[in-house]
């Protein structure tokens, strides 16, 4: 991976996504400044980092010498102005309140260099409501990633109604640079894209299981031995794409039909009552007995073995066809 | 894997589905016996099984003395009478139509043995409408599997009205001996599970892009190096149980409130006209360079190291919490 073109990044807030962007930039090279509010929850993210370096270091992921240097890019600033002086870009990570984003925003504009960009952590926010009065509107912008960000690299991309093009696209290359995989969005709209599709599956999947069709183990087995193993390596329209000798336009137009028959057999009438969520809660912990460390463990060695297999065996198409032409 | 119990089969009906079950028969031990209508169909199935278990052991999956051993398990069978007699079990994947479905399960029932259980493919079907009318419509029963089963494990299996519910034990049984992940389901709906899960995310996909949100390449790049990375190892159950300390019953009252509002944001009334198919199949094609048989054996390949991954590493914690208990 090549040093990205940011060198000196902040981050500020320090909760469990605040303090896994620390691990983001810090592998990446970045120099990183670190603020909250709270000395506790600073101190817990310190030492989770510590921990987190550790343990790769103990599964043979880095060397030594690689850990330390990750742990030395990493500095605990005493103010927010610290922590920004000469950041190129700031990874802001606080409480999903507009009312403390809009507070923490002015701080941040007012004490940041001009060129910094300044980004957040948001899931739900529009960064036009966070930081339209403000001087520096232009270059705050929204990068929401997918917990944990140092495990799984997708995080949406979203300007508000001030913020400029060429911000957009430095926080696009950014993402790329630190490894990260941009989802740009070019509109609002409730939940990004992450979280209306994860929403839509999860709609059906607690239907499937209110309504008596299946219980949670087939709803989750049908996911992870089935639908899941496809869409680790290719998105729906990926998936679809390989499923007609004609790609996605003949599947979609073979399968409108069915599509259409059964969208209209989804229940959207669906409520998470206090019964349902907890007949879900007594489902899954039988299906899943081990401690919720363990299973949090498993999960991100796994996902970070996926994407290793990934890396070492890339689709190639159309570097081969160049070649081809090339010849 | 040891033996399963059911030593002899027969697939009938040999296109892309039945294919790959013969794959899976054969890879298990079963003595299997093949019969198509058309002998074009059936003569392409078996240079297929060849092709398959050659790219198998030139990959180094399996050794040439098991290939042989696998490909001297399938014979083709001469007629529908003589793929089904001594068959234990039949796994029938003709066409969806059930006229068609209907005249071939007269012919299987008063040719297989009275134990046999007859399973079909049909990813749409209710096998109440299918076998209703037959003598053995207690041993008939769905058995839809995600498109490549010896690829993909997760068979859906669904019992029509009159079938036995030892029959249904013993199918969901024979799965799990083959390798597969039976996924069981209490009663029909279109779509069964997978589908209506797959057509849940995929309407929210469709909708992201023609609404202008975002392009083709943002919703699968959010699934690929997002939710998907973690559906390969955790259904949505088992990832809401890992994302809030007091897992599913706490993540789901947390967030009910977010997830009402996202759900009541969902449009519902996406229609795939033929305009926005074309420009799908366009976005698709640029994303996704590579000639489609070279994105089919990529997805295969990975998604096999995938499931070797999972079996190596499995997620452990009751056997774990029942040693300690034995100690």
């Amino acid at each position: 991976m090549a040093k990205p073109s940011i060198k000196s990044v902040a981050v500020v807030g320090t909760g469990v996504i605040g303090r896994s962007w620390i691990q983001v930039f810090a592998r990446a090279g970045c120099a990183v400044r670190v603020f909250d509010a709270d000395p506790i929850q600073v101190a817990g993210a310190m030492s989770w980092v510590e921990a987190d370096l550790k343990a790769l270091r103990k599964e043979g992921g880095i060397k030594k010498k690689e850990a330390r240097a990750r742990r030395d890019r990493v500095r605990v600033a005493a103010s927010l102005a610290e922590a920004v002086d000469g950041a190129g870009y700031i990874q802001e990570s606080g409480p999903e309140s507009l009312e403390i984003k809009r507070s923490l925003y002015r701080e941040i504009d007012s004490a940041a260099g001009p060129e910094a960009i300044v980004a957040s952590s948001t899931s739900a926010m529009d960064m036009t409501d966070i930081a339209s009065e403000l001087k520096g509107a232009h270059r705050c912008i929204v990068a929401h990633p997918i917990n944990p960000p140092h495990v799984v690299p997708a995080v949406e991309i979203l300007g508000g109604a001030a913020t400029q093009a060429q911000v957009v696209h430095r926080t696009v290359e950014f993402m790329r640079e630190l490894g990260q995989t941009p989802v740009l969005m070019r509109r609002f709209v409730p939940g990004f894209v992450v979280n209306r599709l994860q929403a839509a599956l999860i709609r059906e999947a607690v239907d499937l299981v209110s309504s008596g069709v299946c219980d949670v183990r087939a709803v989750d087995d049908s996911i992870r031995d089935g639908l899941g193993l496809r869409w680790a390596l290719m998105g729906p329209y990926g998936v679809a794409n390989t499923n007609a000798d004609g790609g996605v336009q003949e599947y979609f137009t073979r399968f409108r039909q069915a599509y259409h028959d059964i969208w209209a057999a989804l229940n959207t009438d669906v409520r998470l009552d206090d019964e349902l969520v907890a007949r879900l809660g007594v489902e899954t912990d039988a299906m899943l007995p081990a401690p919720l460390p363990v299973q949090r463990a498993w999960r991100d060695r796994l996902v970070g073995a996926i994407r290793r297999l990934k890396a070492d065996d890339p689709l190639r198409g159309s570097k081969k066809k160049a070649k081809r032409r090339a010849r």
